[in-house]
């Protein structure tokens, strides 16, 4: 069976094609099962990241602490993608260390440690917003060597920059829209209708929703949207609750379906100093990277999907009783 | 040094920050170099393009053969990711099979290879063109598996299909935005400036131009541009042997550089039916996939680059005196 379907987010064409996840692979293949981490050691004598190494990393800007030292810090990035003295475009870029332990990841985490995590996820946030000429601040992750990531010890970056990256500027303007064709917010449409629906739900919390987006160009995507409209500087200790219970549920039942597959997350904050908050909504994408993205999608920005979302969504469901 | 560039033939904007490039790799790394294939023989009895296998592959659309049979041939793929049947999007999709033989490549094929190979290419395109409902035929191929490919021996790949691609849509709007602006062929524009410029010139032909852009999404990309009006179905044996040329040289060295790089080749002709000889031009992309994407280029589709083009370009110029 294949069909084009669209993504009620962005707008973006997809093709669903479910024969294709059974074609055969032969001696190129990557088997994610392989890249188990499971025997690495809580610390590592070359990891700029790990505790007891703090010569190898850059300033600190932030860390969260108990009586045994930090759990979770923010320090620049040495790296950086962006710095304030770049031309055209400018901005900060800080590497957030999920987890002082090396041998900890989203799979393993409890939910304290996420609860930690995004605590340090709203204050750098809150803080790198406040620059002045900037104009969003995004979060996001890789993990493992598919996703992106250069190191294996658990983190997250964190860019503060003076435009609106054009991916966010496409949600932007899809959802403006949306808006101006049907005078309602498109996520509320999404909200309302998965609910509905609720065979893609995941996790129907108080303050966020968790589904299986119907179409969407990375097969097995996972989003949470926002429910209300509360920035990220106005969580409080309960949206940090449910987001860390959503997550360390979530991976640990990825984990158990398919062991430590490579993943990116992105966090979509809404536009700075904009009216946004009438059409747009903080959202998240966790995007799994198994499979690299083929000629067929470089070539044409069509993307070809080949897991069932519903069926997907199945297999992560939290609870059951999603209304 | 960072900076903001933008891709003269799409529009993309890119972030240029060669210091990027000297971030530290632990384990989670995968060294291309490691991927030498070259111990791979002439015949794997497992592989359904291989000769003698034939029974394993799919129905035969087209073959060049010598009195040993058949050199380069096209099958209708066993696992498209569209047919004829599909609602809304309807197409076909081939394999070319570039080589009979199992262990070659763009890397070591020799010029009377890939001349049956873009006899094929052309062969194939012609063809499919023609069939009622299609709108754009696409020719692409993913070498190793970090660029997508799921079989080692050598094939590409072509979709015949009732829409224009999303990204092919971006470069036929901008060029004609271009073209409204200038009353120039944005692609003139670029080869004009390439050739006054000379620095990023790989190779200076009679009918392409292959050059490394200013800017773009991806680290190290290689073009080609048809340097007149010639479509597809219109190239001759002089088109076919200075592609062959090119291809030859330019993969010769990138692998004495680098390695078996896993790559992607895209062929964007016109748009079928259209209007489009004005502002567009036929176009190859040659993706370098050495390094996967990160959460940064997913969540902002701003693609950050490390390789200085001018100095990429340098390394690889076939004729010095280009002009």
């Amino acid at each position: 069976m294949k069909e084009l379907r669209i993504d009620k987010m962005t707008g973006d064409k997809v093709i669903f094609s479910s024969s294709r996840a059974n074609r055969p692979k032969d001696k190129c293949k990557i088997d994610t099962k392989v890249i188990k981490e499971d025997n690495l050691e809580e610390y590592s004598e070359t990891c700029p990241f790990c505790k007891g190494n703090e010569y190898m990393s850059n300033v600190i800007t932030d860390e969260i602490c108990d009586c045994n030292g930090w759990k979770v810090k923010s320090v620049l990035n040495k790296y950086p993608i962006l710095d304030m003295e770049t031309d055209l475009i400018c901005g900060i870029h800080e590497v957030i260390i999920d987890n002082c332990k090396h041998n900890k990841n989203f799979y393993n985490m409890t939910f304290e440690e996420f609860e930690d995590l995004f605590k340090m996820y709203q204050s750098r946030y809150s803080d790198l917003k406040k620059i002045e000429k900037i104009k969003y601040v995004i979060i996001f992750k890789n993990f493992l060597r598919n996703s992106g990531a250069s190191l294996m010890h658990p983190h997250s970056q964190i860019v503060a920059m003076s435009m609106l990256p054009p991916e966010v500027e496409k949600e932007k303007i899809y959802a403006i829209n949306y808006y101006n064709d049907n005078k309602i917010n498109v996520y509320d449409k999404i909200i309302n209708d998965e609910l509905s629906d609720e065979k893609r739900v995941i996790y129907n919390g108080k303050y966020f929703l968790m589904y299986v987006p119907f179409a969407s160009r990375y097969n097995s995507e996972i989003r949470i949207i926002s429910k209300n409209k509360d920035l990220v500087e106005d969580w409080n200790s309960n949206h940090v609750k449910e987001l860390s219970f959503m997550f360390e549920k979530v991976f640990k039942k990825i984990y158990n379906l398919e062991g430590n597959v490579p993943f990116n997350l992105s966090i979509h904050s809404e536009p700075i100093e904009d009216d946004s908050e009438k059409y747009f909504r903080l959202h998240m994408h966790i995007i799994p990277r198994k499979y690299n993205f083929g000629g067929f999608e470089l070539s044409t920005n069509l993307f070809v999907c080949s897991m069932d979302p519903n069926e997907y969504a199945e297999r992560l469901k939290t609870n059951k009783n999603c209304k």
